[in-house]
This record gives structure tokens, sequence and C-alpha cells, in this order.
């Protein structure tokens, strides 16, 4: 009477390396738009980041294998690992010579990099930190578990993104990251490069995390905090195609050296209308947020970038990342519809939300629900295999975690039976990490991490999550924590 | 680095007969005040009592061998289990003849039941009932636990004790419990007889459970619900000296036909004053709560009843119940204090306390100190054993209750590396029960029941229980709990 | 376009013995149930009254000429004032002789006080009471406003009423007061004697205020705090069937003696069905609080009398008091509904009530609808005048005070436009007062009353009442304040 | 025992173009940079503005003879009236050539604008525009009131400030309004033109409102939602010098053409410690936010512009805005302290402060104990009249604006009292108004105003306010609310 997931569906954790590596003195990397960005007095000041520093981290890059034994006793058989592109490359990459071809609307269609190139980049990094991750893949790949690399989660090297620089001269007179069109060919270079030097660890590639997020928070809602807090729709476009090129181009390099299949980690936006008669809105939010970037690299057709064979079939899979739902309205703005309060991310912080949810205390609401739509509608559309790559709540005290995530085990499941290929469940996080502009103040972790001494405890949440994946069932006595 | 506690030390539960037996068809009883009291619609409409009716309870008089099974693989070895006289004895017991002795003052100094009485009594004894608590006390017993059996836990046969007939007649012209005289000889006739036909299965005996709350409850503060809900300081003094009466003739009469230890199991009230200029109103209000009544029954002298002989050295352990703390200031009210609200037993459900400490549903403060103090307190004072008896929280998404155990057992610890003679930690509770006048609202189970199926399920705080009780420590990584 | 009432609609206050007269050294009264009930230390204890004690209250019975001078700076044109029965016969009337005649039913179907039991009632009264009662009388008559006088506003002799023998013995073995026979004919003689001595000074006439409030919350609903708390519904109806005679006999001897109009003050419930379909409950429950008693004593016929030719007739106008609603369901308790937490009477402090409306400090929601539907029922029952006695709000903070008042003076409006015969309005409270067994939290008065200096100071509503008795009108500027 | 005010003592009203002329078709004024602004849709989805128009608004600019009826009604004596630069220039004046000298620094000294120049300006300037503003300070000053003009109240016109361009091309590059030094002399040129123009009617000028708000809140901290929101330590400082200077060139022009007194209107923020131990940061907050602006113009010496003889002595008397406080620590950040949350303007909207007090629906706490801080700072440092030119609160329901009136009134009194002149009160706001990036959800009004009728309704505050404003006298009645 529980509900039994496939004998090789994985349960795990999900790791980025910017809010996990820090921590312990020597593991610091200057190097990114993200460092000097939550630096920055003056943001501080201005309250848009939080004061808090990743160099006061978990500490990761030191204590992975600490990591990883506490992730084997709560029973865990996979992981998603990050690698930052700013610790392997910590100085431009621009002369390296490698073939491209840019076609007349200036698309970077092709981008191949060959041996020589490689060899040339391997001069250029630091192979510290490749021998670093090397060990850091292996202490987890060497244990018989999955292991899925991800090569991009936010931060940029600053000498491709300063946002302070964005900021007082304007994006066409600093380094612009997402906004430059050379971050394509430079990105598929780190690709290939990583793909070369450690290509045979990983079973499963991605190229980069929630890349809608990166052009939306950054450049439409500044209230996130996101570098470079650059107010603009036109450059929000630019980011999100030059994105979607770095993605194929990457793709095509990674497959030329590893072969593994690769993917994408995608945040999913589950929409919903407020009443019925918003559905309109709501279905083209949907669409809009969750559709539009992978029809570009599945099918090389969207809204977004018109019609380019260079990007179709640059997906083997796809990472599904979950947090809760958001309710709309149709408006008269720019998008044609507008986020409503009270629900999903726009909630009160550990209140309950307009519907009498709980709520996290990042404010977003509890609502299980979504997952599966989520993956319905995915798998509907693509027909590709799926994995939860994130799924978590931010709650210290742990009063909801439990509850959160057999809700939300529970919905996979329905997914599971109605014919969705999903393979696994990674959760944000095995361990409380650095949370971008929010800095600590979010307790993600199944385990509590004391800053100071960076020893790390088990929250009773962990215990439960033990008990379903060891047995990768959620057995009948642990049901009731499915309702909300 | 954990808190390893004393390899004999017990885990375990605490169970009442009124509070959990009822549930499956059959297994009603009709025949006491707190069913009748329940059940009056005068006191429902009136919001005295909730309306929830014990016979939709857990089950516990059909599904024992269940919770047993429940509680052998949480790791327990230790219950408490009672027994309910009106069950055993649903008709009067006044016309079996015993020696009593009854002093100029009105004590009652002696009283022996012989074999002869015994004999009678099982005549007009609910056999079946006996058979089955038989039944009882062996699986738990055949398992090789440890078992206390408590004999009195609040609810009165009806022929001894008819509150609404209280109410409308008066205490002196209805069946009035602890407030008539003859109830100590019939206690203590049923207190030899179920040592006399149990008596081969406790390790331990309990004749009663929280006499102070039985006399203050019932006739001092009316808000609680308690039957009979007669507001008269005279009456509470009456009540409180038949109950040690009761205890020390049940004691005497145990000890003949058991010879196993005898305690009673005491509901401590950890007083502290506001601020220090009230430590001499907290001092007062400490020692009338915790003391009067077992200096009685340890000493046989209190200001309670003055010195009585009869009365001194019948008792063999403590079993310490103990939910949160009170604040007190000194005040010109009758007592000589006042409790403030905020507090303690005193504050909003589901807030947080004046001191910022969570709150349970019943509006009860986790102040996990509190339990170090009071075993302190006892084993200073009287250098007997100590068992926790009771200790939980009403918390039915389990927000707080792996954080309340862990917290509470640290203090245990630490009363123990004082060198407090503390023997085990009963928690309450192993399943929802039913909590008196509130009814089924407040959960203190370890497992919630589903009162429509009875089915139980874990609560995350279970595991956490489980993994302390097993290894008989908390481990390192579970003690940042320890903190509220 | 503003709201403009008749020229010779009264705008006013409404005043009551025990919960204003008190304040100044020597004004104490202690002869009375009341008294004695919020002094006992084992209520206070119990937490069933507030630990205030009436003799610090505003100190009308010295003060008056102040609240009248007030009062008439806030334009105010009328008052109720109350005279209180322990004041004027602080000892057993008993022994008077007087005609009565009682029927086969117990039932007391007439009563006769003479001339020459007047003479002797005069020597048995406090003549300086009276006198005083002389002067406040007259100092607001004196100054050409109406004068609506109150006889019983609950405080009852002790030698009638004695709550807590009644706890301790049984209302069978002490002065059991409403659930006495003799209290018709006691009140009788009361009523007789003071429209003999002062019936040359009011304009009307009312015997008791809010009958049904004193047989409810001193019989069935106990958390109220009022005395006796002793519940049985038996009780209560022998106390409102004593109460309906009582009401009649008085009715009968002051017409006999002052031939002004005399009516009573009832307590107004207005309920409403939580969902269509409790719409049969909620009807029985308006039926049942609002309509027996009045059905009683002006058709003579209702379930709670049956049929009875003496009490018909008894009633020329009904005072409404009315403060907030009550939401029912159908249920199976013994009345066949229950009341609804959340709205009306069942709501948080200080919070908003299910239906989003504020809530006053007593958990009272604002609901004004609730003032016209009363009024149009009372109406359309019984077409007789109809005065509205009370209505206000605990608002320390004047949060709410001056929306409440025009919100409600809105729905009083709309109720005349549609041909109701309203006369006028008199709010509760000119200034703070005692709140029965919740003392002084409780702060109903368009005047601040700081109790140490017994000084008075305007709230910001008063003066906003103010503006509209002085005009008769609620200006257009005002009326966004008639939304709630 | 009231509080009486000096004779003199001017009770009355502050108003701002942008937040209140427009609301009647034909009042917009689409030349500033607020109105593109607010209305910017990417503005908008990024939640930096309120999605609310101006040209909703209450409407003064049709509708200022009303407004002027009802303060004369509240028995106000005194207003101050915004002139908006972009109605009476809104095409570019830098081809008017007039007499300037440039220092070695960069420093606009001296500015000139002669007759010539003047009527070249009249020909550009928008005569209706003038025409109307005559008819409106007309309308004021013939009811025999004090007038006060202020010049300059946030928007800039379009021109000279694109705040959209600045984001986009970087400052150096767009009109880039107090960043750009040719803004000190175009100001200057409108001064001396409205002075020419409408000399003969002000009491009292102000050449603008609240300087440092402009550069704190368009440049040091962005969650104001002011333009341009480019957050840069030095552009802060450059906007600060060029207001100085501004300030400075234009009391010259106006005293030139008119003589009256020249003030400024300040935005005091009365800061606090913490703890004892953060004094020297409060300190330095205090200095750097209330006094450095204000010593450039008085000593013409100050950390912020050296020392600078054509700065100093330009200041007649100092317009006193007050809300409430600020409470700091000293921290390790930029400026040396930070601002502790739960105090002062970092309050919870509609909640309660750290310390206990109410808190605004802006989430500004009641802290009246400030102003006469605020005051007695200002006197003691420069000896200059003041005059308090805002004071209010937002509060849509007029829960505490009586009580925060009277609050204020009686510190201002006290400030008196100890020697401080202070000439008089104007409260923000005699209507709702536009709030800026907030829009419409701050009410402010002693009236409410109906936006889509623009009909005026008296809040009860209103009718304090007449209380005292007509008397001169907060008188005694009302006290109580001098407590918050």
């Amino acid at each position: 009477m529980g509900l039994k997931f496939p004998k090789d569906f994985v349960f795990g954790f999900s790791e980025a390396g910017f809010q996990f590596e820090m921590g312990v003195p020597g593991s610091e990397d200057p190097n990114t738009d993200w460092w000097v960005w939550v630096h920055d007095p003056e943001n501080i000041v201005a309250g848009i980041v939080s004061g808090d520093f990743p160099e006061n981290g978990p500490g990761y890059w030191n204590l992975y294998r600490q990591d990883h034994d506490t992730a084997d006793r709560l029973g865990m058989d996979g992981a998603r690992i990050g690698i930052e592109w700013s610790r392997v490359f910590p100085k431009p990459t621009f002369d390296v010579r490698v073939s491209t071809e840019v076609d007349g609307d200036g698309n970077t269609v092709y981008v191949d990099v060959g041996e020589k190139a490689l060899e040339e980049l391997d001069r250029i990094a630091n192979r510290e930190a490749v021998t670093r991750y090397r060990e850091i893949l292996s202490d987890w790949k060497n244990r018989g578990k999955l292991l899925i690399v991800n090569l991009y989660h936010w931060p940029l090297p600053l000498w491709i993104h300063n946002p302070l620089k964005v900021r007082s001269l304007g994006p066409d007179r600093a380094p612009s990251g997402w906004l430059d069109r050379r971050i394509v060919v430079e990105f598929a270079k780190y690709a290939a490069y990583i793909a070369w030097k450690l290509g045979d660890l990983p079973d499963l590639w991605s190229t980069m995390n929630e890349p809608s997020v990166i052009y939306s928070l950054g450049y439409i809602s500044i209230r996130s905090g996101f570098p470079p807090g650059y107010i603009s729709t036109e450059a929000a476009f630019k980011a999100a195609k030059h994105l979607t090129e770095a993605h194929a181009r990457a793709y095509d390099m990674v497959k030329k050296y590893s072969r593994k299949p690769v993917g994408i980690i995608y945040a999913t936006t589950v929409v919903e209308p407020l009443t019925p008669e918003h559905r309109d809105a709501a279905e083209t939010a949907y669409s809009m947020q969750n559709f539009e970037f992978l029809d570009s690299i599945k099918f090389g057709r969207s809204r977004l970038v018109g019609w380019r064979k260079d990007l179709e079939e640059r997906l083997d899979y796809i990472g599904v990342n979950y947090y809760t739902r958001q309710v709309v309205v149709s408006s008269k703005t720019l998008l044609g519809w507008s986020v409503v309060s009270g629900y999903g991310f726009a909630c009160q912080p550990g209140g309950l939300s307009a519907a009498g949810r709980p709520c996290s205390e990042f404010g977003w609401e509890v609502y299980p629900e979504g997952i599966s739509v989520a993956l319905e509608r995915f798998w509907e559309r693509y027909r590709l295999p799926l994995i939860v790559t994130e799924n978590g709540i931010a709650d210290a005290m742990d009063r909801y975690r439990s509850r959160y995530i057999v809700s939300h085990l529970a919905q996979i499941h329905r997914a599971i039976e109605k014919g969705v290929d999903v393979r696994g469940y990674l959760h944000w996080a095995l361990v409380d990490n650095y949370e971008w502009a929010q800095g600590f103040k979010m307790k993600f972790g199944l385990n509590y991490v004391d800053l100071n001494t960076k020893k790390r405890y088990l929250r009773p949440s962990a215990l439960v999550f033990r008990e379903i994946a060891k047995g990768k069932e959620v057995i009948d006595e642990l049901l009731h924590l499915a309702e909300v």
C-alpha cells in the first residue's frame, strides 16, 4: 500500500559550486561576477544583497568526502555536482583560436574546439582546480553512485562579466556576460575542455542550470538581487538567445569528447490562473516560462529564436527543478499577465498562502500538486527522460520538510504511474548552502551546518529521507505526510 | 560526543485507559464520571467539554498488540499501562466487609483487605475485563519489556462519583468521589484485588496518576473543564486529603499481595519568578504544588495532613510527569501568587511565549530546562529513584516534537550527570489520544492515528525517537535539536 | 446627500448602575450577587472573573453632573439611566404583604401593591439612595432631555440571590434569584415603589435589561463568567419564566402609578446561516433568541410560557440592543444549532472575522447590516416603536469606533426609510465602564476615563458623534465611514 | 491645562505638484523623469513602481478651490504649495544666456539671471501654467492665509533628466539630472523666473523639498523605487553637491526678485543607537543625514562641500519634515553604521515596532519623541526659525492619525516651551495623494479621496485637527491622545 519507486529510480542530492564549495580557508574563488556582486558595499547598503559572504559557507571544496559519507548513510545513490568555470579558467580564453561560424543575423551557428585548442586551453587552465574536481567527482563515482556533472550554475568569470561596470558604464562598455555574443564561443571552449579532461567520470552531463532564471532575474525582475540588475526587456531577450546558443554549442562539444547523454537543468514555473477567466493568460505564461527555451534547443523552433537548424535536437534529457507554483491574472502589462501575491513564490515568509497552504521561510507556498503537472507537461511535449534535479524547502527548524518531501514524492509517483519517464529525485539540498542574494538565511539542508565549526547535523527530515531512499518506497506508515 | 544514557535506562511510552482504550465497537465503558461528563449535552453547549467522545478513540483495548509492535519497532523497552477501576468494578463494592480503622479526626488510618474479601470482590468484579487486562499486560511483558502498572488515571466509577448530580444537588447529596470519605476504603479494595489477580506481571506499580491535578482542576481552576467543576477551596483540601489516604492504603495492599516497588506518578509544576523580587512567591508555589502531597506520603508530615504515621514511607519511587514551567508573581490573592500569562502553561496555542519560545497547540511553552530542575529537586528532597513517566507535546504537524524530545532528553542527561537517579523516559504518547475536556484536538502521538480507520502512521519525530532509543544515545548529529 | 434623521430622533447614551455608579469612595454597594461574585477569591483564582473591582469604576453616582455636561456638549438629547434594586432595598421586602394570585401551575398571574404596602416599603427602603436617584434623574431631565428609566440591569440584592451559596449548597438551599418563584412578587413591589416615588421624572420606563442574557449566560454558557454559573437547561427555563412574570407584574404596577409607556430592553441576536442549507437552523435560533421572550409579554403566547392571558400586551415599545451577529450551522446538539467560531460574537479579539471584518477587543465582529435586520424583524412582528438602547464597541484606541457608529447609523437610517418606527439611538457608552466578568479591560466609552483620577477624555469618535448628533444628520463628508 | 500654542502659530497643510495636481483630464504633465519612470512597463513588471498612475490622482490643478475651502473649514491658516518646473518650462532653457562663474574645481559659484534673460525665459515658458499657478496661489492668499511657495519637489523636466536613458546608456550619455553640472544654472533661471512672475504672492519661499532624499534614494538605497535607481556612492555625492549649489544660486535669484525669506524643506532623520555602545555610530549617522547639507548652505563649510563662501548664509528658515526615527548600530559597512530593522522607517507595515509602537501602513513606527529632538537640534545648531512642513501618517482607516497628530503636537509644544522657535505645523496631507513609487496605496490625507469621483470625505482625525487648529490649543480632554 506504500508508494514503490522503480528499482533503478535514483534518490540523491544536488550541489552547486558557488553555493557550497567555499568555507574552509583557501577555498575562496573571487574571480566571478557573483563574488564582486555580493561583496559590493553599495549593494549591501542598498539592501540588494544580504551582506553574508560565500567564503563563510559549508566548505564542500574541502569537506566533500564527509558530505558524500553523509549522503551514503542517508541511502542516496545519485548526485548532481557542479563545476565552476571561473575556477578552471580564472583568466580569459579569448585568444585560443577555434573554428566558428556566425550567420548573417549574428547567430553563432557552429563552434568546433579541436585538440590543438584543447591543449592551448590546458595551458591556460588552473590545473589544480581541475585535479580537485577529479578528486571530488571520483570520490562519489567510486562509491558506485550515479553522477551528473553540471557545467554552469550562474557565476561567470569576471573577465566575461563585471556587473558593477555594467551598472556604471552601461553594458556596451563593460564585460557584459550573457549580453556579449562572444560568450557563446568561450562557453563552448570551457565545455569542450571539461569533457576532454573529466569525460570518463559522469554518467550524465548538464550544460547549465536554470537559464531562464538568469535572464529573467538579471534583467526583468530587479527585486531578486541578481546581477547585473539591469532592467531591459531587450537585454533579457539577448541574454536568452545567447544562452540557447551556448547550450547548443556546448552540447556539441561535450558529445564530441564524452558521448554520454547531455541535458539541461530547467527551473519549472507551474502557472495557474487565479480564476477560470484567466486561463489563457496562465497558458501564455506557462508556455513562455517553460517551453520557449526548451523548444529552441529541442525543436530548433520558438518565438525566442525563430527557426534554427543549428539548435535542434540538442537535448537528451531534462533536469526538472521544482519548488512551487505561480498564480496569475491576465493584465494590461507588457507580458499580458501578472503574478498574484499570496500564492506560489509570492507569499509571506513563514505564513500561510492565500490558499491556506504553509509557506517556506523564502515565502514559497508548499504546493506539491505542481510537480506532477510539470513532469506531465514536459513528458507530453518532449518525450524525453526526466530527472527531478532540485526540490526542497527553506525551513531552518524543519517544520515542514518531511511533509514537503513526501508530498512531492507522492506527486512524482503519480506522474510515473501515468507513464511519465521520471528517473530520479535529487533533493536540494544535502546540507545548508549560500542562497545567492539572500545569503545564509535560507536553510535548505537535510543537514544543518554550523557555519562556525562547519559541523553537519541531521535534521529530522533526513531520517525520513533515509527511510524512503533505502527502501525506494514511501512506506504506508509515512503516507499521511503526503497531505499538506 | 553524543549523549549516552545508561545501558539499563528505559525508553518507552505511557498509556491511560480512558484516553486510549475505547475506539473499536464493544470497547465502551460508560460507567464513569468522565464518561457522563463529556457526554452531557449541557456541558457541550456550554463549551466546558469538546463534544468529542472517547468511544471514537484509538482503540487500544482491541489494538494493543499492534501498538506494542509499533513500540517495539521504535526501540521501546518499557511502558506504563493503566487499569480502569470502573471496568473491573462497574458496580459498588461498598458491601464487601474489610477491616478499617478511622481515627478521631475522621482519618482512615488502616485498611486491610483479607483473602475472604478478595474472593467476595472477585464475585462482584467483571472478570472479562480482568482477563483482557491480563492479555494486554502479558503481551507487553512477554516481549521482555519493563512493565509499570498504574491503578488510577482519573475516571471514577459512576457509583462513587456523579459530577452532574454534584452540580444539581450539591456534593453532600450526590456520589461525590474524592469528597466522600468512603472512597479511601473502596480504592484500597480495588488495589488489593488487582494486586491479587495480576500481581505476577508488573515490575513496578503506581497507585495513581497526578493526584494534584485532580483536586486543583476539579475544584479550583474551572476553565480546565474537569469534573465536577465545583469551585471550593475547602473541597479541594478535602479531596487532597482523601487522595493521600487512598494512596497510602492502596500502597499497603499492593505490597501485601505483590511485593514489587510501589510509587506514584506526579505532575510537576516547575515554578519560576517573573523577576527576582518574586522569588519567595515562586518558592511557595513550587513547594505547594510539588512537595505538599509527596511529603505527606513520604515523610507523613505536611501542611496538608499534619503529622501522620500511617502515611509515611509509602513511596518507593516517583514517576515524574513534566510538560512545561509556570511563571508567577507574588499577589494579594488567596494563594499569595498568581500565574503570569505568556509563559509556561499560559500561552497562546501555536504562538510564541513571552520569552520567545515556541508554544504547543495546547498553548504550552517548550521549556526543557524545567525538567532537570524538577528531577534535581525531587532527588535532593526524597532520594528516591525517578522515572520520567510523561513528557510530550500537542503538535499535530510534528513541527516541534523532535526538538522537544531531544531537548528534554538533553536536560535529563544533565540531571543524570549530576548524580540524579533517573531510570527511564516514557514518552506521552505512543499514538494520538483522547485529551479529556479538549477531546481529540490535541495530538500528542509519535504516531498519528486516523480516527476513522484506526490506522497508525509514523510522525517524523518517531524516527528520531527510534534513532535515540535503539542506541540509548542522542548521537552527535542530533544534538543541534537540543536547542529550542 | 447626507443621511438626515427625523427632527425628533433622539441621540444619546445608556447607563447602568453596577457598571458606572461606583468609583468615588462612599459609592460602593456590596449588597448584590454580582458584588460577591466578582470579589470571590476562588472565582478570581479560577479565572471566572477578572479580578477588577467595580468600586474602582467611573463613579457616576457622584460625577453624574459632569457626565451630563459632557453628553450635552456632544449634542445628546436622550439617555437611559438605571436604578439599582439593591440600593433601594438593601434588606428583604418579603414581609410586606401584597395581593397576589398564583394559578394551579404555580404561575404568578396577578400582583397588586397597594398604597399601604408602598408606605411599608418606604420604611424599609434606603431613602438616601432614593433621594440620590431623584437628583441624578432630575439633573438630566431639567436639561430638557428625554429620560428613560430602567429598573433592573442584572445585579440582584444578595437577600434574593447568593450565587456562592447556590454553588456550594445547590439552588434549593440558597437564595436562588431567578430560580425562586418569590422573586416575581418582590420585583413587582420594587417596581411599584419606584414608580410611586420617582414616577414624575421619566418619559419612558423599562422594566429590565436583556432578560435573555441573564438566563442564557447564567445557566447555559458558563464561559461568560456570569453568576451563578449553574449549568442546567431546566434552571434556564425556570429563570426565563420568572423573568417574563416579573416583567408583566412590574409593568402592571408601573402603569398603575405612573402611566408613561413601559417597555423592555432586549439583546438582539441576529442569526445568519453559514451556508444556505443551514437556513432552517438559523431561523430556529433567531426565533428562540429574539422572539420567545417578547412573544410571551406581547401576545401572551409562546413555547416558553404556553398561553397566558396575564402576560399579554405588557409591552409599549422595545429597546433594541445590538452589537453583532451570530452565524450558525444546524447540529445534533440539544438546541439543534451550533455557533460557528470566527463570526459575530465568536471572533479573535482585535483580529479579523472569517468574513474579513474587523473585530473588537471583545472579539465581536463589526457587522452593521445586522442592526437593520433586527429592527425590521421586530417591527414586522410587533409593530411597536423601537429605540436603539445599546450599540457600541470595545475599542480602547478608538481605531474602529467612528466607523462603527456611522455604519450602524446608516443601517438604522435604512430601516427608517423602509418604514420602521425607530425613535432614537443611545450609544453604549458615554464613558468607559465596568464590563462584568471582563472588568475594565473592555473600553466602550466615547470618552476615555482615567480610572485613577476619574478624569474623562474625548476619544476622536466623540467628535464624530457630536458632528452627527448636533445636526441630526450623517453629513455627506462622513458617509465613507459607513463602509466597514 | 491644555497645550496652548502661540497666537500666530500656523496650522496648515503641505502640497506638492506631482502628488496632487493631476486627476482631472487635461491636468496631465508627462514632461518629467517621474512620469516616464512610473509609466515604464519594465519598471512596473519588475515591481520597482506600483503601476498606479499620477494622472488618476486627486486633481488639485482643477479642484484647488474646493481643497482650500476644506482647509479653511478645518481651521487651517497656512499652506505650503508646490510649483512644477516641468509645467513652467516643458522645453529646455539651456539657450538662454546668463552670467555664471565656475571655479577651478568645477563649482558653479555665481549665477545672475538678468531682466533680459527673464524676458527670454518668458517667451519659452508655458504661460498658461504660470497663470494657473497665479490663480491657485491667489485663491489661498486671498483668504488671508500664510503662503509658502516651494519651487522643487522632485520631478525634473525630462529634457534635464531621463532616468530610462541613464539606465540603458549610463549617466554620461543621457540627460542625467542632478549628475549634470548644468542643472545648477538651469535651476537658477527657473527660480529667478518664478520669483519675477509670482513674487508678490508668497510670504515665504522654499527652494526645494528634501534634497537628501533625492540623492540617497536615487543613488544609494535602490529599494525605494526612486529614479534613476543608479547605485553609486560617487554619483550620490555629485548629486548632493549640485543640489547645494542649485539651492544657493536659486536663493540668490529669489532674493533678488522677491525679498521674502527663503528657506529649504528638509527631511529629518532622527537617529538613535540600538544600545548605548552604538552612540558614536548614531551620532555620525545623525550628523551625516541632518547637518551635512544644511551646514553647507548655512556655514558654507561641511565635509560635503569643503569651505565655500558662495554657499554660506543662504538660509533664512528651515522647513522640518518629520515622520519617524531611525535606529542604528555601528557596522563595518561603507557608512560605519547600519539601520536596524523593526524600528523607525524599517518596520512591518501595519504591525508593531520592536519597541511595541504601532507602525503605519508604510511600515513607519509612530515615534513622536523624535520630532522634539529634531527641532531642538536644528535650533541649537542654526538658530533659525523652524516650521514643521510635513508630518503625517499613511493610515487609510484612520486608526492612528488622531493620536499621531496630538502626540507630535505635544512634542512640538515641548520644544517651544524649551525656547525653540517653531512657527507652524503643516500636516501632510490635506487629502490623499500619489505617493511616488508606492502609488495610491499609502493614504496620508486628513480627507479620504474617492479617486473615481474625486470627492473628498472627512476622516475622523480631521475633526480632531479642526478642534485643535481653531483654538490653537490641544485641549485638556484630548491630551490622552498624546500617549502612543
